[in-house]
């Protein structure tokens, strides 16, 4: 049979790394599966390249949790395989009707976040809140990382409109669904993935590539012919030569209202190209410009006047190709046992967690610029915004999401109350997240306890 | 409502990037859509990082193609979209037939490959295969990246077992099945995707995270509960101290037949975990290593003599991260026109292409060792081994693909044909890969009737 690979609805199950499996197994033998647990999400560190990052895939997340289950053929499978041969039949049997029951609060998408703040605290029976955990990482990382390499994009065509024309070159055909997503939601303009266009709502663009100009012995009678059936469409002119390229469409006679620049110096070309056309009087033709763009790049040519009306970005974008993954963990910190509830960290070198549900408290100055978080318990009432609202609860939404236009804007407001220096794409001194008197009290008197 | 953004066999059409279906309208107008050409699908150049790419992608492109069309949703969306106003209502008829029936010529996956040649031929009405362009690339790439990374990986591995670690920082949930697919392919021994595992036929691995240790007051306890629940599991030591975590283990009475570390200096903590079980007589006990690992680390850590007998990588292959992309192209290289079969091509600054469709021929010496690929005409007849062999014909499978465990055993002997200077893991002279004197001649000839 020839495999599509596509995930699906019915086989969510599964979509998880064995060990998650292995321990929820072992916590319903041991009779803990049903104790409730807390686990939060975040980033243990920026990556060197960000000053900051934008929350998104939250929506992608509440599907799988409201979609999680097992069927027949995923339940026969962990039957059969050989590390579950000691499991009581009766856990199969808890799989049937294993759902996502519990509680998810969240950072908004399109909130800015920093390291060490929770974007997700999921509190649910143990069993089932650990066998969500790779699917969750997996789907907040992507979006985050494009999200947060598209805002400094956007950031650096100041105002500009930025296209996404990645989805060829994403990590497969759904990365290009899940990127384009995360591209307009922190303010790309819209992108040349058709189908996501269609699925949500935003601007779908393109119009040529070089093959239809090699279609034809003539590039002249490319765009003629092109122009014929697309009137005002943009001409891709670099296929020969670009300079000649721009003379060909206006001698064309094709209804353009840009020409695409897609490879070469893109300085002395997009300039060549402005005066081209304004010379002939195309004062109003505008000139995009793509061609593994990325935002130093766009910085650059902006800062050398370079006349380019539109960015379409592609690979660096998609890929975020400077910094292709964050450090997102998924850490057990609050469980229910016997004793009341308890507050859960590891110590390991360097991996350190705090332990105990937490919440996020962002402090604003009067021009509303952020001046910095506190991370708390969760149950702590401090000075600022609460950052993590609830979104799931027993398993059911607490109100529809935000929809992609609600977070778009928050994006723009968000952008709005970063400093100068976290909004410039070199590496600013970090912003202050800092840790409650409480939470570090509670968390120092627990590593006191476990030492003795 | 809450989308997945899941790819579905029911709506690839639109999983393209527009400029493709303008295209496709703009041939389709001009009374050119029928007209067969050919399209090859090459990577520009290989990444600085590698000396040799692993050829793998194909059967989902292949999913694609025989599943490629457009539903009345997807049609009704482009009727409604503004830049197709002019589009004749004949084409939107014609999107409702349209299947994808050419041709496909492939390089089989677990071929090495390197830059310039084609992975892919596809000849079709040129609609057709403009359309398919975007899918084809995403999939290709992502796949021989993942397996491209993979091989290095397992190089430096020596023979010990490398698993696949990595879904939950792959790209989204199908880029986590796709990575632990190309993985497998190029040699890891298993994944800890358990639907990918499902789906594959590979082995799923995994035992226990550190959420289990954090679950309970005490580290050997917790081991002791889980070894009752999966006897001769691998126990994970490094929660709080690692080498007082192997003492748990042992002290614990749990079956277990590894341990695995995960933080801290691997070199130093292995050396200490052997000694540990080494002295209480379990030296059948192995040691498993993860985090944050890539073929560098574990080169240099073998080298320097740690006792790692099992290796869990993650991030680094799943997104290979020192290189996360491919300089993949698909261009029109040669068209049937009312005069005759014709060489197309593309003269841009660093772009440049070569035109007609292309055979690649490897040649070997008499120990098997790779000496060189010339690119041909597809229509020569050239010393060694042609590598694109026929796919679909008329759309239709020329024969089953090969099985993943037959592209597994054909890495295996692909690794075999390339230098010792090729597989190791700094840059090497590249293996030289050369134009035939015809595909040279024509091309030139091509380029002075262009030029005049």
């Amino acid at each position: 049979m020839v495999q599509s690979l596509f995930p699906d609805d019915q086989h969510l199950g599964l979509m998880t790394d064995l060990y998650e499996l292995t321990m929820a197994a072992a916590y319903f033998a041991q009779g803990l599966a049903e104790q409730r647990a807390t686990f939060e999400l975040w980033m243990r560190r920026l990556p060197e390249c960000r000053n900051y990052l934008v929350a998104a895939g939250l929506e992608q997340a509440v599907h799988y949790l409201q979609n999680l289950r097992f069927d027949d053929e995923q339940i026969a499978y962990l039957r059969a395989h050989a590390m579950f041969a000691h499991v009581p039949a009766a856990w199969f049997e808890r799989l049937q009707t294993l759902r996502f029951d519990g509680d998810l609060w969240a950072i908004p998408e399109g909130t800015v976040v920093f390291a060490g703040e929770p974007l997700l605290r999921v509190t649910a029976p143990i069993m089932v809140a650990q066998i969500v955990e790779t699917y969750l990482i997996t789907t907040l990382t992507i979006q985050t990382l494009v999200a947060s390499k598209a805002a400094r994009v956007v950031t650096a065509a100041q105002g500009r409109p930025v296209f996404d024309f990645g989805s060829r070159r994403a990590h497969g055909p759904q990365a290009g669904l899940l990127a384009a997503r995360a591209a307009c939601l922190a303010g790309c303009t819209g992108t040349s993935n058709t189908e996501a266009a269609r699925r949500l709502g935003v601007p779908a663009v393109g119009t040529q590539a070089h093959a239809w100009i090699m279609a034809f012995d003539d590039e002249t009678e490319a765009f003629r012919k092109f122009g014929q059936v697309f009137p005002g469409a943009t001409l891709l002119v670099d296929t020969y030569d670009t300079l000649q390229g721009v003379r060909h469409a206006l001698a064309s006679g094709a209804v353009f209202h840009a020409v695409r620049l897609d490879s070469g110096d893109l300085l002395d070309l997009s300039k060549g190209a402005r005066a081209i056309l304004d010379q002939a009087g195309r004062r109003e033709v505008q000139i995009v410009a793509s061609g593994d763009l990325n935002e130093h790049k766009i910085r650059d040519l902006l800062a050398a006047g370079a006349p380019i009306d539109v960015f379409g970005v592609g690979t660096e974008l998609v890929t975020s190709r400077d910094e292709p993954t964050l450090s997102t963990v998924y850490k057990l910190v609050e469980q229910e046992t016997a004793h009341g509830s308890v507050g859960r960290f590891k110590l390991a070198t360097a991996k350190k967690s705090y332990p105990f549900a937490k919440q996020v408290f962002r402090q604003e100055n009067a021009d509303g610029r952020f001046t910095g978080d506190v991370v708390g318990r969760a149950t702590e009432s401090l000075p600022g915004q609460p950052l993590l609202v609830p979104i799931l609860k027993d398993g059911r939404l607490e109100k529809p999401l935000d929809t992609l236009a609600e977070c778009q804007r928050r994006v723009q407001r968000q952008m709005r109350g970063l400093a100068a220096e976290l909004l410039r794409l070199e590496r600013a001194a970090a912003y202050p997240v800092t840790i409650s008197a409480r939470l570090g009290d509670d968390a120092g008197e627990l590593i006191r306890e476990h030492a003795s």
